[in-house]
């Protein structure tokens, strides 16, 4: 009875997969002012209204970015399993909101992965012979290419610069953890044609489609 | 380099799946407005908008509305490939004017069935080895059930007295094509659990997974 009047309730105000972000951000304001000395990271942000949210929002408050939410807008979506993930990528708008913000360096953006290697099986539809299908895990899997994916988005869009800031020192000094010495990472521009991500990595048992499948990276990691 | 150009363009007007409908009105508009005499049907609404165009726009410009929009909303599709067709299912504010449509009983809102029997496999997405997945089809199948669902939605809100004119009457009148003596449906209500939907409707070498499956229709045909 809980679940239908939560949906009921949902449906009469018209919350959906895509603006339940921008309903979240009327709490997060309250929470935000309510207790300035809690650090707050708005997770995986997808919308103009969250970067709005969080710029306009006094320090405590900091806001990640994946790496698919900087490419996908949802008309890649729905046809493509490999591609939906929670909070589901939104309108071209959105994706240029979150490129710009990441663009300005402003240190209150910085990565989050949200990388979830769900097995092919479970992204497939599975159907049952007397009932219904059963739907497909949401998550986007970047974590084996991360960084020369970063590298390769913020290239594309004219942010290469602000690379650091972004992956590492951003996150770091939001959270007060500081870089310990010799953990780096460095990057370098791969060979042309010798950067594509391969269309299935196999595991322990499993099988999973990666992010940018198929596609070129420009950098690899040394 | 022509796609490449539509793509920038969609890009810089926000163009997507989830506003492409709205931003063709204006087309609609103007066609319905400069050819009078030409009987125009806005195919398969999905949008509170459009329902709002046609009713503002003159008797030449009709409407037909799918099964399947008028129980879906967004949430359903990115998760369920067999949710998935396009125009895509929106808000719930949009479902909501799509059954207020069709309640009212205005004859510029009739059934299309937009029925789509892909395949099992083609509903999902096939993984290549060293390439990206291919996606899955577009398309929801409603045909085999096709009347006794629109009569169980019809209930379910409240709209079964204007199931004729909704499925047959309407239509007909747009068109100009009278119905035929003697072609008929009759309709009665199923047993308690006698109107379950098979998960998996198997045919000449395919499988089809229906609209509705593992679920319960409250009418079938006699």
């Amino acid at each position: 009875m809980r679940c239908s009047t939560y949906k009921q309730q949902a449906n009469l105000q018209n919350i959906s997969i895509l603006n339940a972000e921008k309903h979240f951000l009327t709490h997060l304001t309250k929470i935000a002012t309510s207790f300035p000395k809690l650090r707050i990271v708005l997770e995986h942000a997808t919308t103009s209204e969250a970067v709005d949210a969080v710029l306009s929002l006094p320090e405590n408050v900091a806001c990640s970015i994946t790496a698919h939410h900087l490419e996908l807008t949802i008309d890649a979506v729905p046809g493509q399993p490999f591609h939906f993930c929670k909070p589901i990528a939104k309108e071209p708008k959105d994706r240029d909101a979150l490129r710009k913000a990441v663009l300005s360096g402003n240190p209150k953006f910085f990565l989050g992965s949200d990388s979830a290697p769900h097995p092919v099986n479970a992204k497939t539809a599975r159907v049952e012979e007397f009932g219904e299908p059963v739907g497909c895990a949401a998550g986007v899997y970047t974590s084996s290419i991360l960084v020369p994916l970063v590298a390769t988005l913020l290239e594309s869009f004219g942010g290469l610069d602000i690379l650091q800031g972004f992956v590492s020192d951003n996150g770091r000094k939001f959270y007060g953890v500081p870089a310990k010495e010799g953990e780096s990472v460095t990057l370098k521009r791969v060979e042309k044609g010798g950067g594509k991500v391969p269309g299935l990595i196999r595991g322990d048992g499993a099988e999973v489609v990666p992010f940018w499948a198929g596609k070129e990276l420009g950098w690899e990691i040394v």
